[in-house]
């Protein structure tokens, strides 16, 4: 899977072999080469002396409302003709272990685990049936709300904007049955979020057309594909995860504003 | 005055002198000096020789819906109480003279004239009594709007979102009284929007404030500040400008999608 990483003060993008506890150095912008088979060098580091980062640094986030059937169930919302898009700026991304802050200017922080989808190369007016091509693959995600803003305003962009409002990662896994996988969202432990993408109203491919036809995605960006039922808060010293079968675990925690 | 030229195949930043018809060229980054005056050459172009571009390639072009106390009249809207935004993506920019394309998926689409506020350096936080330092200067835009689309999600994105939505130019003014510049908008030669800055709700110190509380705002980053009454549709084919005073007109038109 794809990672990357600090190390020296330097990123760079990594494959990571986790049954190992290795890293794989890759050098280059893995998004140039526009291949399957990125760059390897045959270097190896040891997992533990790298610094995860967002797998990915996108020029922006793309975001689908109301997008599982169980979670429109749930709030009693019809189910959208069209995919509902928002967005979140780049500013937001953060990577595993960075901490989620909680804004002073919001008393109600939600959590919206996510099945985030990474673009790979330009794409622009693209047709659901070529949408693979265009995907680097997967990644977890955490589409941070802060409930009372998004509501008050009732354009969500200031609600879904702040800093540190779209943990990413830990890696990104190509080759996966997007479909068909467990999502379940921990807070403390805790479940609260269970089920899976089988559940989309509208599938990735379907999303990677409905976006590409109005903005071009860059090598990269960040479709989210919306979250499941069972959202809720979050409060200062909670550690939230996101676990996505094939993926992995995304873990973070909330912290204060300074 | 400010441009973003392009000449050669390379893009680069200038200083228009206008009345001398010349642009002297300015080497390196203008946003990593941080400083009121840029690193100029020596070397001139004639203006002629050049090929004006978005005078910034921002990360995210962040938009206050209204802003104008007399378009909040005219729509029968009530002033908010609070600024309330919207984002366009980097891949809306378009410079001066590049077409607006008319999307197959909209059959109304319409222009918004507004001052667009170019920032200086990283802003997080900032209160409206320093915004100043933070500005690099201002320009004209038009917040193209998909306005069926627009009405029919609730949410404005993505019918604010196609490429080529978010035209800028020609110039960035730094020295402006800002709060008191005519705005003008203009569809095939014809007045279409006439305003002023004194008429925005919120000032652009106090969206400085409101904005940079929310998201880190990054060099080259675009705040547009509302649009006054007039708004209205535009057709392919349709020639249209902005003016403002100080600045100077950004004209373009309207293309269909190939």
């Amino acid at each position: 899977m794809i990672i990357r990483y600090e190390r020296n003060g330097k990123i760079k993008h990594g494959w990571m072999v986790e049954e190992e506890n290795k890293v794989r150095v890759i050098e280059g912008d893995i998004y140039k080469i526009h291949s399957a088979k990125p760059i390897m060098t045959g270097l190896e580091l040891p997992l533990e002396e790298v610094t995860l980062k967002a797998p990915t640094a996108p020029s922006k986030v793309v975001c689908i409302g109301v997008n599982y059937r169980d979670h429109a169930e749930e709030m009693g919302l019809e189910l959208p003709a069209e995919p509902l898009m928002f967005l979140k700026p780049s500013t937001t991304v953060v990577g595993p272990g960075e901490p989620i802050v909680y804004p002073k200017l919001t008393e109600n922080l939600h959590y919206e685990g996510e099945l985030a989808v990474i673009i790979k190369k330009e794409a622009k007016q693209v047709k659901a049936k070529d949408a693979d091509d265009y995907i680097l693959g997967f990644t977890c995600a955490i589409d941070v709300t802060a409930r009372d803003l998004q509501m008050k305003d009732g354009q969500w962009t200031r609600g879904k904007s702040f800093d540190t409002f779209c943990p990413l990662g830990p890696a990104i896994a190509a080759k996966l049955d997007y479909q068909n996988l467990r999502i379940v969202t921990r807070v403390n432990g805790e479940v609260r979020q269970d089920s899976n993408t089988n559940q989309m109203v509208f599938t990735v491919p379907q999303l990677v057309e409905a976006v590409s036809a109005v903005m071009t995605l860059l090598p990269g960006d960040v479709i989210l594909t919306g979250t499941p039922p069972g959202v809720g808060p979050l409060q200062v010293g909670d550690e939230i995860s996101v676990f996505i079968e094939g993926i992995g675990t995304l873990s973070t925690r909330v912290q204060t504003e300074e």
